[in-house]
């Protein structure tokens, strides 16, 4: 069950109305690397797990993102204003100007309608948490991204908070990697001659890299034990 | 440039059509985890690359699963035999009986038509490299599932190739990150306390991972160097 | 900031696995009168509500249908049982037995991806509320749809309780609308000619409608004082 | 059968081209509060209707929106003038200028593309008829967003009209709605305890409506013997 | 303006419902090569047509597709036929079991909702023409393909007339083309030596085919003045 | 099997970075008459045919159209230039500056991801055929739109080289078409007096087109012996 508390995870503020900024910030409402999809990914992903920590670690981050998605969303309805005027919307999608009336939008910053498309799962664990470990580096990309083109302290902020959320759960998602490291799609990694092989087939070039050593993925952090 | 071979990249064979096969087997030429979606992915993520070798492994890769599409399409192809019969293909999508004249289609195994919300570019190395690593492991993943349930001598060993060679790739780019281990994305990681926090959102549970000592993502394996 | 409780809003149960009966019911998870949708869009358009018992209103709702999300998730989850078999899937999508390993997907009976496309958000209350009366009509309606189908007492109960709950929701949204009757896209209701015409252009027909004494819409219950 | 008349339903006009206005008004015609929408819904949801009264009423205004949808084409087409140049298309989308030729598309504001997912059907009438009074109310509020902003006389003439109609359809829609009052949908409401439950899920807040009372949706306007 | 005619075009029957095929001649209503597809876009080339002989076929032709939509909707509502039961289609997708209460669907055959991408318009008469008549073949062929597959009578009387009515389209469509033969896309046509290479990239093969003699398509028939 | 040579199928250059271009230009990458629907409807259409010339056509121009594709991504590469900057990219998408670090995406100049929507395969060379000789048109027309508004001399010798080469695929198509003049759906055409009649439903007009001479599609030109 889930529940709604009514105070934001971390409060938002903005310095000032910036349409254009609304419009980008959309990006990590509806897009591919946005809240939503993070969230729903945790979400579908955990229906199966049997695990009751990790199951437990994907929930806790699936509420995590949902509340980060709310974040976003507030700082976007700032950002929005109080004046419908697509005029000033003259970077990226105008959906809040025509459609929404001001309200936050699931599309991301160019107006591409959110899609289940963006959510990826498996039934297995491994390959799951290497998604969701992607996915949180992705993340923290886009923020990166916005960073450094809204130049608003009061939405930066914000972002940064967000950004170094994604550093943890990518942390955390490594962690339960490890444990579970000899399950699943891990097993019987590289047993045949086919798994070994360089194909070569964009030239001039060559074999820089040499799969004939083939192990299942295993990270080198973060040590659950330290 | 592109150039193509008319020998495929593995010779496909099938024990007997299946109209049911080919719709299954659909998920990978025009599915999330499937072959184009490879091909875009890295085909569009190479374009900014400046280290010419992984430029190069990125562009070896992603001509081979422009392969592998062709060698899912000519397998799909001769599952979907000569008849058009769509009473004889209960599972999955129809559009190989009623629209394509038994051609292969560019959807998933349901009939959704493939989309490029699927492929994930962001410019930056690490998180691009850790998006491959996850979409290898969901490959195999993918190819597995449909091993089980697909009962036909020829079509086993062409998923078998396939997978395995997904382990190639796995293994190739994990090399390639641990090459650009600390560029990017991977920098000032874990910096600031918010990086190091745990939400426990959902309970009952508590707090089975730990993200206080938070590092950036880095592999055991594979070791370029052996 | 959204809270996760690992009890179900209420328990779910199944007779027995059927994939068939779990294809059927992916409708609402990820169809357009599904639940997810219904989370989706009181959510978003919360984000603007200044009245607080009516933004209260709508995030009570929005927690619950991300509830009922969960149990249908939990449903689907169970019916899909333990073995990949997709000859056995002859109704609807496959893609829980060739992609997501019997795990539910946000896509609706045939397989088609959610969509953002289904959530309706205008920033006028008085509009919002005449969408999420209209769509909790058609989630009972679906669900009825579905319990005439399903032949499984542990899912009718489950469909059974969430009809129910579109009713009370239903119910609810109306007392809301009452509340703002005059405001919003409510005023200056039928001001012009052009609001009392009828245009007769489906023929042979008549006029048996009557625009001209054009009032804006008003529900004769519920009554909030009863 | 459909037929087709050159003269517009209401002639267009426009002061002068301006291909910023045409992107917004876009909204109306691909947008999912627009006329194509409209047009879709009426005429698929007529197709089970066995009142022969509605089902008139229903194809009529199919017609009528189908006939709009010909006069915003015609305004865009206007506003995009003669020449392309993408430089002066600043805000939203800009398909006409690289794509279209000056065109309309069937897409909204910001370039998304008309999905049926737009389009809802139930088959059943109680259902069908709320969604279309909101739909009808959420046209309306669309056009109001677009009347602020577009400072065109021309356009706005179409545009009062175009809201006006609106306005007409959610009358007659309603009246419609009475007369099948306790039919389909409408029966069995609020039978079990479910369904005048209130679960308070986001706090802090309470219990500002009560569904203890619950009925099923019934317009006090418009009668239509009046 | 458009006016709809209660009579069909022609009239529908069916020997006898069959949910299968009502799911199959789906791809007719929402697929790619459907009517509604062509309806609308005739209907949007035509925007900006300003020879009047050539805008009146293209309306002609737009509001005909219109009514073959409402031919195939109105046999695909006879063929699901009067009880929901997922469990007998077994053949595509199950919307009208689970969601539209057996109302048609803007889907193709196996669920995807219809999506304007499908419609090609550029603004260049010639560009425009050659689509039409390319989409008119294509539909002919789908409807060969269902042909093929329905053995019922009363379906395949329709589809024959539908079937016949794409080559009369085509027809003319390829009369109009010859008329404007020398304007837009097809001036100018092979000036440059570009526009008269082969590139011969798939080996083994060759150059079978030449074209240094390029000239701008032209159709040998039909004789506008036969 | 698809092989990448390093070296461009030809050159590209840019007079100086523009991120308005590249949004422009975007639309040849993932846009419907772009470079990636040609090679994938080329490369789907191939897989079933059985004349050895002729699936040699197919496959060489797919390859072409994969490497026209890499030459548009290189230029919106260059395009795009070194810094993120949204607030300089005020026309179509902003995707590159918020999500793809300067990447070239698979989207339309406006942001709409690329879909399978955009191929048609109907398993029927003539209709095939006609397919392509239209999306080679309407490639060509976009290219022209493009030109004109792109002030770039680099980036224009580049799109006169792609407007150049798909003439060529234009005019070789035609000659393929030729050669299977009689075949598949090119067969009976015109057998019944449905293919002959004219319905004349947008008035006033007339009958301006006369298709009772029906015969299939033929083209004049070009002359493979000439």
């Amino acid at each position: 069950m889930f529940k709604h508390d009514k105070q934001l995870l971390r409060q938002v503020r903005v310095d000032k109305p910036n349409p254009n900024y609304a419009a980008m910030l959309q990006e990590q409402i509806g897009g591919p690397q946005g809240e939503l999809k993070a969230a729903m990914q945790y979400f579908s992903q955990s229906q199966r797990i049997k695990d009751p920590q990790i199951r437990d670690l994907f929930m806790d981050i699936a509420a995590e993102e949902l509340s980060h998605l709310e974040m976003v969303c507030a700082t976007v309805n700032l950002l929005n204003g109080h004046d419908l005027d697509a005029s000033n919307t003259t970077v990226g999608n105008i959906e809040a100007q025509v459609l929404s009336g001001l309200s936050p939008m699931l599309t991301n910053g160019s107006g591409h309608l959110w899609t289940a498309a963006y959510v990826n799962v498996t039934g297995d664990l491994a390959a799951d948490l290497l998604s969701n470990i992607a996915a949180e580096q992705r993340a923290k990309v886009v923020y990166e991204h916005l960073y450094r083109q809204i130049d608003d302290k009061g939405v930066r902020e914000t972002i940064d908070f967000l950004l170094n959320r994604e550093e943890a759960h990518n942390t955390m998602f490594r962690e339960a990697f490890n444990r579970i490291q000899d399950t699943g799609s891990q097993q019987n990694w590289g047993v045949t001659k086919d798994s070994k092989l360089y194909f070569d087939l964009s030239t001039p070039g060559g074999k820089f890299f040499d799969p004939s050593n083939a192990e299942s993925p295993s990270f080198k952090n973060p040590n659950p034990t330290h």
